[in-house]
């Protein structure tokens, strides 16, 4: 029994995402359908491709992952079928896969008719290409079934991560639900002594780095690494994003030395 | 194995939901449990019969379709299935099921006690009515089991759409997560040289007729039949919503020739 | 086929949720998952103890229930599994549980290699230790191999009803999605006659004990006992909360006798 997970930012009050499932079903009637979530910000492919990648590596070996965030439906970017390490994706080729999908892989277009569900709208690949392409696969076809192959897979744009002299720069690429601020920097480069500022609305702040929110008072900032190996912002018994005034895009640098 | 879905206003951080799922899986415990939305507006009936619309056409032949927006709850309004053509919908006789159940159809009213969990609550008839008829009717009970025969469903009031003169008038039904305004005008009644007109909070606007965004400069309205054929207004890179001050109930309307 | 079930204060914007059911996959491949909600208020512990609460027992026996509202993550609390009177309970043990399991229970800290996914990370045992020991327990596992028994389960601090001499004091324990304000107060301590105070931002009312909506006219306050066995607030046609100005945590004071 395959199962098909879903990832998109179609939000909780339209029947697009019931669309979705009824056509994978409709195809794969013992695909077992999984949530990863609906509630990306609008558009915002990085917070799509965050997301996806948290989740994706702790499903079974073959699962189909969808991710639908999509500002250019309908326009140039290719609709992909991506075979990477472990696991099959599909969706639009704009960055929104090319976290989660490790090497290495190999990347379809689609563009068989099996694959599409005729006249495919213009607003809706959800539902007349991705969600067919995941039926198909669901239901025993090939990703090379899909189309022809690629060269590559689109990255994100701007990158996560930049090096501007001595300092990294990233952004924050999340506020969770506790106001928590999730930033692009992974572990490998935040060395133990770096000094770390974040600047939002309310101004620039340098948290210190702990482990955890037990290693500051309450009403304190903390930077620390996350549970996905990634630097994270929080305040203890609060939201560092209302007392940062920071939120999605906002800078966050290293300096190395105090 | 059967397929049962659920569409509601119950929001998401109650234990409302679950409890109707745990409801029919006592009853059927092989059936296969899809959410389809449960953000409908509190008490949105032509929300949800929309959502239930754009999404139930796509399942399989056999789906149970749950649908539970219901303001008269304990009042007179009749909970009923319908065995519609290729699927079975479960729901309070409220407008809530009418676009989504196709014609032919038989309507009946939920009399049987094996279709109800006593006692009733007067406030709660999707946990005690509906979700035990979707258990049983999963379980393999016939439709024709629930009670009586009705002569027909109650259909929306008001409509969704009405001519007055030379004009169409209708209504937005749902802004969606990106600010698009759905609308109750179907593609049969916009002639290509209709002129569109939506009033909201910041004024009546014409937006112009196109096919997708592409047709439109960046901030500007377009008009376009959306996904579900339905008349759609949008803003390109925006919210029509925003820029509009329109929202659900808002009038749309149509007038032929310039 | 093991079914499990899922109450977080995670939100619908992450990846968390997503990470959780795949460690159940991948360790439990027939698992049933069941997502009853995720949007508890943050570290709403209460709140989300009596959502768990609402739904948990309409589910067939041997349902696997796990629910993580976690202020503590990381700290001094267990990590808990319950065999509770025909269900599990997977969570931490600080009261979230303890509404729902219901006696006889035994309280299993989670100790063992194979409940865990190493290493843990201190700010997400959903993903490493509740999910880990939801699957094993899906697989077939016994609650007693999580590791040592423990001699009881934590109580919600502070309680939910208590008596201040001839009045019981309770509390409003969530708004939902219609503004109606649920309490603590269960059917049992609501006599007939008595007098009802519910206090918010907009001062103390004293709403009629009722049996539905319609015993009051559109625009007034009604006290009524809910679909879960307790004492709720509502107001015909609008919203408690809004009327009222109280909001979780409010003070319900009932009076004997007039």
């Amino acid at each position: 029994m395959a199962i098909v997970t879903f990832t998109t930012d179609f939000g909780f009050s339209d029947g697009y995402v019931g669309a979705m499932k009824g056509v994978v079903l409709s195809l794969a009637p013992d695909a077992r359908l999984i949530d990863i979530t609906h509630g990306i910000a609008p558009q915002d492919v990085a917070g799509g491709a965050i997301a996806l990648a948290q989740a994706a590596p702790l499903f079974p070996r073959g699962t189909i992952h969808v991710a639908v965030v999509d500002p250019g439906v309908g326009g140039a970017r290719a609709d992909v079928v991506v075979a990477a390490a472990g696991a099959i994706f599909i969706g639009p080729d704009n960055g929104v896969l090319s976290l989660a999908a490790a090497e290495p892989r190999q990347v379809y277009r689609i563009d068989a008719g099996a694959f599409r569900r005729e006249p495919v709208s213009p607003t809706f690949h959800g539902r007349d290409v991705f969600a067919p392409a995941a039926g198909r696969l669901a239901a025993g076809a090939a990703p090379a079934d899909a189309g022809p192959l690629l060269p590559s897979l689109v990255e994100l744009d701007p990158p996560l991560v930049r090096r501007v002299g001595d300092r990294v720069e990233g952004r924050v690429t999340h506020v969770d639900g506790f106001g928590n601020l999730l930033t692009s920097l992974g572990a490998d480069v935040v060395a133990p002594e770096a000094q770390i500022e974040i600047t939002g609305r309310e101004g620039t702040f340098r948290p210190a780095l702990g482990k955890t929110f037990a290693d500051v008072a309450p009403g304190e900032l903390v930077a620390y690494i996350g549970s996905s190996g990634l630097l994270e912002i929080g305040l203890r018994d609060g939201s560092a994003a209302a007392a940062t005034g920071a939120g999605r895009g906002s800078p966050v640098r290293l300096r190395s030395g105090p």
